[in-house]
């Protein structure tokens, strides 16, 4: 059976010797001193190693059950919710006025991380309910918060959205769900979702669903949407749980993976509901939820690929197979073990150096929406927003191919259900696909983020390298020509994408498009080159003062290294991709398909 | 529901205008003429389609069962078993005297990626079968195979090959299973093996396994490892059955996917087995085995890319969903289909490339085994030897990678079981691990048939790309440009990657094995550059000569032109990765991860 150790040594590390949240005046910020994150890092993993890890494979087994209208969840999961609960984890970073502990969302992102490895299918019921309550805070009345929030800050209840219909989830103008309005300001809304994650369950008195639907009579497509909430049980003005609404499930969907999540299709039948936000604005409101949700599932990519990378390491450790070819290793056994095999080592560093970077820029991403929302910094809201879908695509494309790899290390185990590394991969896919699919992501980076406010935000991020570059390059020769030099490259290549793109763009975009994919990969690996760059002279740094852990730190700098050398390379491949333009991808007729 | 139609149009063109078979002075080839290898490709195809294809869910779905000591396939597999012996499928490229119809090897494989493609699990029954009577045949007296081969290679009974045991896979020399010698000539077989495909079942009347093991007081390690063949029941000297064997199933596997397929824990509990081949030279006569199956697998990863990309083709073409940015396509539609937009369209044309160039390599591959089997050739023996791993190492990890980028066509559905794409993921997955790992693979190209026969085979296939290339350069410049010139900088990547091991693999051997991986896709990449290049000379070829289907041949340019353009350029990033050496994928203590 697999384990979990959450990385909080990393994460400590991270928030105080990379991003230096001490040093940042951010509102909420000041609190976090090394002790208190430790104690809640390690709080938060404990939680997750010794409740939700070992409720992953059961769940995964189990699934859920839908009979007789009820949805049950998987053995122990009620249970777990349960401690959840008690913890408070899941209003940590929500106010207090509605029961939270009013933590900045750097924090939740670095235990929801623990919480996503240890059990995804689990933590999606409270980050799903998170996402609705932000919703909901965002652009609901102060009646609105009053009944809904205090109940789904503490998972009293929790929340859902639904977004997809059965022929449409990317393209939501073709949405027929319809909205009515009724004379004491309430909705009728009629129609079917598909695909609702934590639509319905055991673990909760109450499910407060986010409902994107058409109000008659209003604008055409994307811009006649409105959002309402619509309780499963309705809630009377007093607070108090009343009678059934017309909503239902259809069925749970058999999956993949996630086994142990109800994904279900979910029926209204003339609901009630009340609008969220303002009429016709509803892909606005919705959005609240969609951005918090892509960073939340760019967590579950590195989420797995940590949890299937630490197995993967302990049976490269144990498992006893062939004879390094430089010299026995083991000489009392009857072979060495497989962690002294160059290609066990590629394998492993691959997914190390991709972990712990992605690590690191999970956090910056978090960072930076504190410094959106508690500082009202427009800047950092730029760039998150720029960030996002890098997040989100590269992050979960690289972290299914990095349990991809963690399987393969266990051979032909890792392809029976017995061992977990199949689920690791299977939960994994997901990622790829929810909240948006990731070509849906490289499409919002190319065709809209770029451009937006006239590229500033862009161009603000290649000033941030290149500020970082001429005063990382300033520590040594050494360090220039390992860090910093491979980092320039890379940034380069990004540039002479975005150029490309400028170029050939306006006269077909076309051209914009078909490199998209290739643009949100070769700005993600600038991405994580930036952050080992940092981590690199934060490791340098530490090791110059002669304070702490010297093996970690030499760690980190070898870890650099590999990512610089073996990974960041990666962008000339892509910009070569780019530069070839839409011919080679359009010059086809659908019918030679 | 997926659908599969063989692919007849594009062996026909590869058999006759690309491999221009008749061309080849083989054995058995002068019967191969268009019409002939027609009627059999169409024949096989709807076999597949109309007989494998819609039991291929079913089998994902409904799995074995182990009862009462007793494996059963899933429903209808018996049937289509049966129907598959009567048309002689199993033994199309066996020798006439054991009931085969003697067509070459070639055709079994063209044939062979139709069944897989339409039911791999289903289709390893018979794989397995014939590369265990293939080891017969090469290896067996001339009794052995007067008593096995008949049944064989009709499939009245099938066939195994047991390697693995639960503490070793790759390293076989740790083997335990024991083999003790008996008076009459016979051996007690004793010892567990696990992860054996169609290990026991209801398909056939009896199991032949072919078990490894080690007979008491032999040499240790692998050098002590002999073959036996061991009946599930007895055969008497005139051939009919009869008492049950001391082999046993322990249990079936709960796997990530070919549930359609037994796989098996067997327990060897002083069974009576007989030695195929010589005493402590199992692993000769296994390898007759593991170099076919080896294949086999290509084929499979091909085979799974083929009928994933033909759904995701369907789905790209059918949903609607948002609009083409250069100008509506579908006006009277609600939404234009999935296939305008240009990352679908990359995706695809990722999808098309590479099977199509695959089915080349992988056809190639095979009449090289009939110039090496049926003409005893040497220089094609060697060649073969040298493309074998690459075949199975590149075919099945971009295999699976393709198919999880056909899976993403189909967004949320795609992670839906009802759609059946994640089938083909999940089936896909075990291509990369058995029959040697894809790590091993890499091991065996660079540590073992790089160097073979002082590296003979490298230098011939260098050759063969050069004077290749030469000759189509002619053709025209255009040509050249568009096709050679970027098949003549990836070989170079290959040549200086082959330099840069023997230049330092002597020093260190790890520098050689931390790049095994990476040249092992650089190698596949030459391969289907090599391949294109050729597909695109013979469409020039026939448009050139104004006959035949052109929208066929103008596809074929299209398409290698996108390889060109788009996969090849990977060469460099492989190239670079290798040259990074060993130092950044060797430097940290095993404590350090």
């Amino acid at each position: 059976m697999p384990r979990y150790t959450a990385p909080t040594q990393d994460v400590q590390f991270l928030l105080h010797e990379v991003l230096k949240i001490a040093d940042r005046d951010i509102p909420g910020y000041s609190e976090l001193d090394s002790e208190f994150t430790s104690a809640v890092l390690e709080e938060a993993g404990k939680i997750a190693s010794q409740v939700l890890q070992p409720l992953n494979s059961v769940g995964d087994q189990g699934g859920c059950k839908y009979e007789n209208g009820v949805v049950t969840t998987p053995t122990g999961f009620k249970d777990a919710f349960e401690q959840m609960k008690d913890g408070g984890w899941p209003g940590l970073d929500m106010p207090e006025e509605f029961g939270g502990q009013n933590m900045p969302y750097l924090m939740g992102t670095a235990v929801g991380e623990f919480f996503s490895a240890a059990n995804q299918a689990f933590t999606m019921y409270q980050g799903l309910t998170h996402g609705a309550a932000s919703a909901i805070l965002a652009h609901g009345t102060d009646a609105q918060k009053a009944t809904y929030l205090p109940n789904m800050v503490s998972c009293a209840w929790t929340g859902t959205m639904n977004l997809t219909e059965p022929h449409c989830g990317t393209d939501l103008g073709l949405m027929r769900t319809k909205a009515e309005p009724q004379e004491d300001g309430s909705y009728k809304i009629t129609g079917q979702k598909i695909f609702i994650s934590a639509g319905d369950h055991d673990l909760a008195d109450n499910v407060i669903h986010l409902v994107l639907a058409k109000i008659p009579g209003g604008p055409e497509g994307i811009k006649g949407v409105s959002l309402f909430i619509v309780p499963k049980i309705m809630v009377d003005e007093d607070g108090a749980l009343g009678t059934r609404n017309a909503v239902s499930v259809g069925k749970i969907e058999e999956k993949m993976g996630i086994h142990g999540n109800s994904t279900c299709v979910m029926n209204y039948d003339g609901a009630t509901g009340y609008l969220l936000g303002q009429q016709h604005k509803g892909m606005r409101a919705m959005f609240t939820m969609m951005n918090e949700a892509r960073l939340g599932v760019a967590m579950q990519g590195l989420a797995q690929a940590e949890a299937a990378y630490q197995n993967a390491v302990d049976y490269a450790k144990d498992r006893l197979q062939g004879r390094d070819v430089t010299g026995v290793k083991n000489p009392d056994g009857p072979a060495d073990p497989l962690i002294v095999h160059p290609d066990i080592r590629r394998n492993l560093m691959a997914q190390k150096s991709f972990t712990e970077g992605a690590r690191a820029f999970m956090l910056w991403g978090a960072l930076l929406i504190d410094q959106s929302h508690r500082s009202n910094d427009a800047e950092a809201e730029g760039l998150i927003s720029l960030l996002t879908p890098i997040l989100k695509g590269f992050l979960t494309d690289k972290g299914y191919d990095m349990t991809v790899q963690a399987q393969q290390i266990y051979g032909g185990h890792g392809y029976i259900e017995e061992w977990g590394m199949s689920q690791f991969t299977r939960d994994a896919r997901i990622t790829m696909i929810y909240e948006g699919a990731n070509g849906v992501q490289a499409l919002d980076l190319v065709g809209r983020k770029l451009a937006q406010d006239g590229g500033k935000h862009v161009m603000g991020f290649f000033e941030l390298v290149k500020s970082f570059c001429n005063e990382a390059g300033e520590i040594s020769e050494g360090f220039k020509t390992q860090f910093i030099d491979p980092l320039k490259a890379a940034s380069k290549d990004l540039q002479a994408a975005g150029m490309y793109f400028m170029q050939n763009g306006m006269k077909n975009p076309n051209h914009a498009l078909a490199g998209s994919y290739d643009f949100m990969h070769l700005f993600g690996h600038v991405c994580l080159g930036l952050m080992w760059a940092d981590i690199a002279k934060a490791s340098q740094k530490a090791l110059d003062s002669g304070t702490g852990d010297a093996a970690f730190y030499e760690t980190k700098l070898a870890t650099a290294r590999y990512y610089m050398s073996r990974e960041l390379p990666a962008t000339a491949l892509h910009l070569a991709r780019i530069q070839s333009g839409a011919d080679p991808v359009m010059a086809l007729d659908p019918d030679a398909f």
